[in-house]
C-alpha cells in the first residue's frame, strides 16, 4: 500500500452516474465496483491508501435490474474529483470506462453546488423563442447544402428560405472553410441575404454558420461570424469537443444561441449496451455544454434511432437540471413534410422542424417550399 | 433538382476511407452508396445538381467481401471536401455516419498533398529517443497517482521513479486542476522533482503533465507547464478533441513531445462492426494529430482489446504515411512487470511500457521497483 498522506478535506458533496452494465447479478456488481476505481483513483484497491480509499472512490449508492442481462448501478462521486471543469466532468463520468463493453451511462445527476458552475444554455426554449418572435409554433429550420456550392449559391438559397419564413437558416454540417465557399465569404454573403429578406418581410430569421473550426480559429472564427451578422452558432462537439461548445456558449461578447450537431458523435449512441444514452449525451451533456438546440437525427429518416430513443432526447432536453434552461430538441436527418403531423404528435410543440434536402421536394421554388412548411406548421 | 452553378475547379486529387460494412453483397452497396452522398453533399441524389454530382459526391473505387456478413468498401472523396483543417477531414471520414450502425472506419489513405499539410508528430520514435537519450531499448513510462494524493507525496512519487531511471513520468488523466493538486503547484512540484532526481542520476527522465484542459485555458495550461519545466504534454483528444491536440503539437513555443491518452475515446472502438478500426484511431489519426505517443490498453490487462487489435494499433503507428513520422505505441491499462517478455515478443523493441499500480506491487520502495523496471527491460 502507499503510503497515506493528510487528505485534503472533501465538502461531502456527490455527483451521481447510472450506468447500465451488462452481465448476471454477480458479473454486474464486479463491473460496477471497478468503475468505482477505474473513473476516480484507477488504482487498485488493495494498494490504494486507505483515507483515500474511504473519500476518493466513487461508491455504488443503488443496483437494481434492468433486464435479465443487465443491471442499473448507480454511482456516486465527491464532486471534487470532478474539479470544476467540464472537461474532467466528463472524464470522471466515463474517460475510461468508455473503453470497456458493457457498460453504459444512463443518466447523470449533479449535485446543486456543480450545476451553479454551469450557465448551461444561454438562450434556453424561451430566450430562443423571444429571440425569434415566435409565441407558440414549433420552430423552422433548414439547412444550406449541397456541399460543392458556390457561396453565391448558397447566399441566393439563404435568400429564399428567410424570405419563405423559415426562422434557422443552418450551414450544413459539410460546409467549413473550403475553396467552394471560404468560410468568411459564406458567412457574410448568407448573413446578408437573411437580413436583406427580413428587412422584406418583417420577419425575424437568422443564420447560422458552421463554426466547427480548428482549435486556434474557433472563437476568431465565432466573433467573425458574429460581426457579419451571424444570429447564432453551429457547433459539432464529437468534432471539436464539448468543452469547445461551451467555451462559445459563455462567451459575453459573443452571447449568440448555439446548435448542437451531432457530427462524429455517433459512436456513443451506436450500440445498445455501450457507450451514452440519447438521453444523458443529446440531452443532459448537451445542455451542459451551452447548446440552445439539439439537432438528432429523427426516427424514420435516414437514420436508425427509434422513437424512444427520439422521446428519451426530448426528455433529457427539459429535465430538471437547477438553473439550467430546457433547450429544444431538433429533429432532422431525412425528414419530410409529410411527417409534420406524426412528429408534432410526439415531439409536441416545443421543438424545431429541421428539414433539409426534403424541402426542395414540393416545388423548384425555394421559397414557396418555405412558405409551404411555414404555413403547414402555423395551422397546427 | 437544384439549379447548377458553375463549379470550382477541383485538383482531381482525392483520399480514400476503406470502410468494413455490414450486410450482405446488395445491402452493403446501398450503404456504401449512401455514404459517399452523407459524408459530402448529404443531399438526395436526384435532386443533387448534376455536375455537383460529378464531382463532389465520392465514389465507392473498391467492394470486395471479408466476411460472410460484412464488406469492405473503400470509398475515395475529392480532397477539396475536407478543406485543409483536421476538424473537416475528420467529418468527412466519419461525421454523420458514425451515427449509423454497421459501418465502421478501418483505414484512411491520404493523397500525399494532404499528408504534407500535416506535421504530424514533432518528435517521433527517433526524436523521442534522442529527447531522452535512449538508443535502443524500450522505453519506461509510469503514471503519478492516486487521484487525491496531494502534491506532496505525487511529487515524492515523482522523485522516486525518476530516480529510479523511469523515462516518462506521466500524470494519471485523472489528475486535472483538482483542490487535491491543483495544476500549477503539481506541474511545479513534480518538474523539479524530477530535474532535481536527473541532477543526481544522470538521467533524462521527463515529466509529462495533463494538460486537458478547458478549452480557453489549453494553451496557458500548456505554457505553463513547458515553464515549469515540463519535459511533454499529455492530453485526451476523446475529452478535448483531436484537433485540440494538434494545435499543441504544432505549437512552435510549445515544441514538447505529445502524448495521445484513450479517455472518452473507448466508443470509436467498442463494437467490431461500428466506429473506427483500433489502426485507424489509435495509429493514423493520433499521428495525423501530432501524437508522438499513443496510449492504449494492452491485451491481458482490465480492459478487452485483442493481442490482434494491439498489433494493429503497432502497425497504425509505423504505417507509410508520407513525411509524418512513426510514432511509439504505449500499450497500459493494468500491465505488470511479469508480462515484459511477452509484451516484448509481440510489440518489439519500439514500444513504451506503461505500468502504472502494479509498479507498486513489487515492494514498499518506489526507487527500487523503478530500478527493478528499468533493469528488467535492459537486460532483454
Amino acid at each position: 500500500m502507499l503510503p497515506e498522506y493528510a487528505s485534503p478535506s472533501l465538502s461531502g458533496e456527490k455527483f451521481t452516474v447510472t450506468y447500465q452494465v451488462a452481465g448476471d447479478e454477480k458479473e454486474a456488481r464486479a463491473r460496477a465496483l471497478e468503475i468505482c476505481y477505474e473513473q476516480t483513483v484507477e488504482f487498485p484497491a488493495d494498494l490504494t491508501p486507505k483515507n483515500i480509499n474511504d473519500s476518493n472512490v466513487g461508491q455504488i449508492v443503488d443496483f437494481r435490474p434492468l433486464t435479465s442481462s443487465a443491471y442499473l448501478a448507480t454511482i456516486s462521486y465527491p464532486r471534487e474529483c470532478a474539479g470544476e471543469e467540464l472537461v474532467q466532468l466528463l472524464n470522471v463520468i466515463f474517460g475510461n470506462t468508455s473503453i470497456k463493453p458493457g457498460v453504459r451511462v444512463e443518466r447523470i445527476d449533479l449535485h446543486p453546488q456543480m450545476l451553479a458552475g454551469y450557465r448551461g444554455p444561454r438562450f434556453g426554449r424561451q430566450g430562443l423563442r423571444d429571440l425569434l418572435h415566435v409565441e407558440k409554433r414549433p420552430l423552422l429550420c433548414t439547412a444550406l447544402k449541397p456541399m460543392g456550392y458556390p457561396t453565391e449559391a448558397l447566399a441566393a438559397l439563404a435568400y429564399q428560405f428567410a424570405l419563405g419564413g423559415i426562422d434557422i437558416i443552418k450551414d450544413d454540417h459539410g460546409l467549413a472553410n473550403q475553396s467552394f465557399s471560404p468560410f468568411k465569404e459564406r458567412v457574410q454573403a448568407c448573413a446578408e441575404a437573411v437580413r436583406a429578406a427580413n428587412e422584406k418581410t418583417g420577419y425575424h430569421s437568422i443564420y447560422m454558420p458552421n463554426i466547427s473550426a480548428p482549435h486556434d480559429q474557433l472563437l476568431e472564427h465565432a466573433l467573425t461570424a458574429k460581426k457579419l451578422g451571424a444570429g447564432g452558432l453551429m457547433v459539432a462537439p464529437g468534432l471539436i469537443g464539448f468543452d469547445s461548445m461551451r467555451s462559445l456558449a459563455d462567451n459575453d461578447e459573443l452571447a449568440l444561441p448555439v446548435m448542437s450537431h451531432p457530427a462524429l458523435m455517433g459512436s456513443f449512441t451506436v450500440s445498445p449496451q455501450n457507450g451514452m444514452s440519447h438521453f444523458a449525451l443529446y440531452g443532459q451533456i448537451n445542455r451542459l455544454a451551452g447548446a440552445d438546440i439539439t439537432v438528432f437525427p429523427s426516427w424514420g429518416g435516414r437514420f436508425s434511432f427509434s422513437r424512444e430513443e427520439c422521446s428519451a432526447i426530448v426528455d433529457g432536453s427539459k429535465e430538471a437540471m437547477g438553473e439550467i434552461a430546457s433547450i429544444f430538441p431538433a429533429p432532422g436527418g431525412g425528414m419530410t413534410l409529410e411527417r409534420i403531423p406524426e412528429m408534432l404528435e410526439v415531439y409536441g410543440r416545443e421543438l424545431i422542424f429541421l428539414i433539409g434536402g426534403g424541402l426542395h421536394r414540393h416545388s423548384s421554388d425555394t421559397a414557396e417550399n418555405s412558405r409551404y412548411f411555414r404555413n403547414l406548421v402555423e395551422k397546427m
